[in-house]
């Protein structure tokens, strides 16, 4: 049984299982003021070639979204963003929970547009900014989207430009930010994503560490006491550097973009192996999940040997499926896929 | 530099690695859903002896304590604990944060009394339970408590008494659970936490695990969309094996209390040695967590060799200081700690 | 300067000023619990032939929207509404301020269709009840809705029997209830409304009171401790009888029926003279609220005697207006604007 | 029957009663921006000498308090007050449904003490502001108090200054502030509390209108998008110039002053009577309330002939009882109390 329903089906890259291993009869300082956060958040420092930026090293996607929600956020403000977003469509109304409303907008393949966002924005400040409207403060974008597919530096350069013109911030969810900077066509750098937006995070669960993503804050005036709203929320990890120490490992020497590269190849492999068998894409993604069409019968013939997630109903004789590669996709799964699609 | 600090201050109980290790390279299913989880429930229904409870895990104590009130509390309800508890003076207001009052009761070395919590219930009901106060809904005591002391089953059944008796949950914080059951003056077990109240958890941060904590429901009307719950609030984790993984090995075999019964009878040979040199206790903790009144002088004679918790004045010549034995603690520790107490 | 622009422009109906100034000088006991509430609750049970429905009296219509939400649903419940129902689109997120996710469906006249709210629904149990989405636990819907129409008995029956089907609380804003109860084509009752949902209100603000709402909870499980909810959300007025007074005023003899249907008739008489004119509707209403569509010509000759609401623009020539009626409005009222509809 | 039981058993001053029948014929602009609303406005600035000031019309005190702390306080952030403000004890959690935490002082004959309030705050700050406790940013006090005592200016400079010292907003609670202004030990003016506070109200419910409290915002960072709290919450009256016009009433001439100063004089009154008769005070009130300490005998004595409020037991043989006037006490009223007094 070959798992490609998810990127997060197996533990670690085997390099962070060896770090975990070799530090653990070293005691550390808690709650994230260790040496190895410390050391985690320089790399990223220099990555971002931004010396002023802060980070924090939350346990999970879910926790950063909605936090770093709760911190911007005042109670009469919303956030704005495409009606796919995960916090939208797959939280549990986490955003929400904490009082604020989510505006959607339409995605397209997962994105949305910059003039189309500005549009809806206007219109609020067009009304004369009425009371009984939400204050649209936040921009919220997955990159990659959670459609696989991943915004040009264009695009994110336009939708910026929106944020800044409105006094909006740019939150960039990157829980598979390596799944896009590793793709083919990605023309974007962390610098790029660092100086754009007010604060993003890079994501280790879906990208080969046990769990965690490193929220990274640009805009200064969002760390004030931002550690406060993470303790509030059970965001802060007892023993914290065991965050800090996996996204040391994945980013001090290119791990984090080897592992996203080759996942991001295996993913096209397959998409290729789908169209040349004349499965329609359900989108055309240059990442690591892959969304197809498959009737009925061919998911049936599939399902014995392989573990795939269904997204439901495309239409009366499709399903829309999603194949997912990540760090511990072998090539031998890569090929035996290649081999049954061949067989549907 | 030995770290007495706090019992979270290395990583996990070599065990615990060596799993995690072991299965890193095998495929589950997430969320909680796999079978490392169901393994670890299974072992807590044996050792509850109730085969109806079911059980969740918990990256972290903080998320564990405010989604569980989150859960059982509406808007107009409110939590009973003592003026200590972790949710009242720890937690950056994690449960006001999802709209509840917490009321306090004076607390008795860590400890409430199961009369002034009846005398503070009645108060309310006396009063024909108006509509300017809260509902006294849950009742939050911790065990072992934040002082180290431990609730006897006496005490454990007079509290639940009164929940039942005016209709409130019983909700146990057991962050450090193995260090209460492991006392050697303890006279409670699993079960019987699992018959007298309704939720609680067993610590695994604080007691040998990288992080986690595995929490009970033992009142079945409890249960009811919870995870809903841990999945708005960011608890889910995407690996959720990981959890699974380590209270099994924990708990299988007894290993959690074997880690938790070395660290009391180490912390106990240092509160004697505390005493012996004439050195004042703050509370008499049977527990891992020893708190000591210690002169400025003191603190300054053992600070180049040791870590611990400075927990503010007593007095006007003493600090209240906190020392912690954990799994990682070991004889070579003990020992030197006690010859530089002599030396005090 | 003929205001026609809502329906809360004018104070009172003058029977509930005259009412005021009689009870002046008598004094009362505070927060709902006197005599005048005591009489208006026992008047809708009568109308509504339903012994043991209880009413609460609101200052405003916000507060009973969200203040009904808050007091039924969970933090993991979401309440399913029209895309143009109040409380999504005019009141400032106050449900999402209480952490409840909205869930539209598209409006058809400003109002849901039963069909359509099934299908919504039952994907959520299709798929399982899924931890990541929040779940469906009460309907919203107002009648009349945001747009003037008004749901038949037959629809309230259908959206009513869904809402059963799937364990949903039934809401009905009636914010404009009178004027729907007095539109021509009603064949519902309040009795009909008291057997098929399980909370709705009557609205004073809109129909001839000074200010309130009565709200009127059918389902006795919602009656649980709501004053609590009310108190802490600031909808408990200390004068509470202020607010019973006036909905006994208005309801002991009919004085409410014959204030909206007077106003539904002068509605319908503009609505007439715009059709005769070949002035388009923007929405065929039976009720006191006219929606049609202005050149800003027309909106400019009408602006100097009258006031209007503009509700933005239709298309690039035309824009949506409103024209409301109310008690305060008269015959010459009518009259004058009828004569300058044939003049634009 | 004579109710002292409070200050809200009555409906308005005739000349407010006499100014909405006045006005009924008339009107005007909703949600507050009509032009009664303004003249009140304008009447206030002239009282409080300073230009730059807002004020919000709120229906109700407790709206008022929550949507000020709603409006001012992030999630991470607490208010202080004293152990029996009104916030913390008498509105159901109003302040903490919208997830901020109380942080409760010492009460002093329900004052709180400028040096208690510093070395309460700074204890925090010596800490290094932790993230496991809440930043205190907010001071609430009542002006009178709960129990009719008032902060002289002196107190109430001490208390301004460390505020400003430690960043804290001051906000004052004036629901009974008339009652405040006119004691006999006044020393303060509105210009004073204008100044050295950040938001301050100005009661109408209590003090002779039908309802409302004028929310004055001193400090002009915190009307930023005020009226949107207001409408989140429900505090935006459709007919706002309802309350408008009963503060115009109350203001312009002075009538608010010549209200409270009766009532006040006639409570002194009251409380001589009992002194002179032993009954022993609970505080020693200058203003509209007055509480004394009765046996049951003497409570059973006077309730027959007046309304007046237990407030539960002093001691074994006596209640605490409140005995309050208003706008609509007469001299009959108390000197039949006076009168009966002396038969206890």
């Amino acid at each position: 049984m070959i798992r490609f329903n998810n990127d997060y089906n197996h533990g670690a890259h085997p390099a962070i299982i060896k770090a975990l291993a070799e530090t653990n009869d070293t005691g550390y300082a808690g709650y994230g003021t260790d040496t190895w956060c410390q050391k985690a958040e320089d790399v990223i420092r220099q990555l971002c070639q931004k010396e002023e930026l802060h980070v924090h090293f939350f346990p999970g996607a879910t926790q950063a979204n909605f936090i770093v929600c709760a911190s911007i956020l005042s109670p009469i403000d919303s956030v704005v963003c495409a009606d796919t977003g995960h916090i939208n469509a797959h939280e549990c109304a986490s955003v929400e929970s904490t009082g604020h409303k989510i505006l959607t907008i339409p995605n397209h393949d997962g994105k949305i547009d910059a003039g189309e966002l500005e549009s809806f924005v206007a219109s609020y400040y067009e009304q004369g900014e009425p009371e009984y409207l939400t204050i649209p403060r936040m921009v919220y974008i997955s990159q990659a989207t959670e459609l696989g597919t991943i915004y040009s530096l264009e695009e994110l350069k336009a939708i910026s430009a929106v944020c800044r013109k409105y006094g909006m911030m740019l939150f960039v969810d990157g829980a598979r930010l390596g799944y896009a900077m590793s793709a083919a066509n990605a023309d974007f750098s962390l610098a790029d994503l660092a100086s754009l937006c007010d604060v993003f995070y890079i994501g280790g669960t879906k990208c080969g560490a046990l769990m965690g993503e490193a929220v990274v804050i640009c805009n200064p005036a969002l760390e004030n006491h931002f550690k406060h709203y993470m303790k509030q929320n059970g965001a802060v990890l007892a023993k914290g550097w065991l965050l800090g120490l996996q996204f040391y490992v994945l980013l001090k020497d290119g791990l984090y973009m080897d592992i996203t590269r080759k996942a991001d190849e295996y993913a096209i492999e397959l998409k290729k192996a789908f169209k040349a068998h004349g499965i329609p894409l359900h989108v055309d993604s240059p990442t690591n999940q892959q969304f197809v069409l498959l009737t009925e019968e061919q998911m049936k013939k599939l399902a014995p040997s392989y573990v795939f997630e269904d997204e439901g109903k495309a239409d009366e004789t499709h399903h829309v499926v999603r194949f997912c590669t990540s760090w511990s996709t072998t090539k031998e799964d890569i090929d035996a896929l290649k081999a049954d699609i061949k067989k549907l």
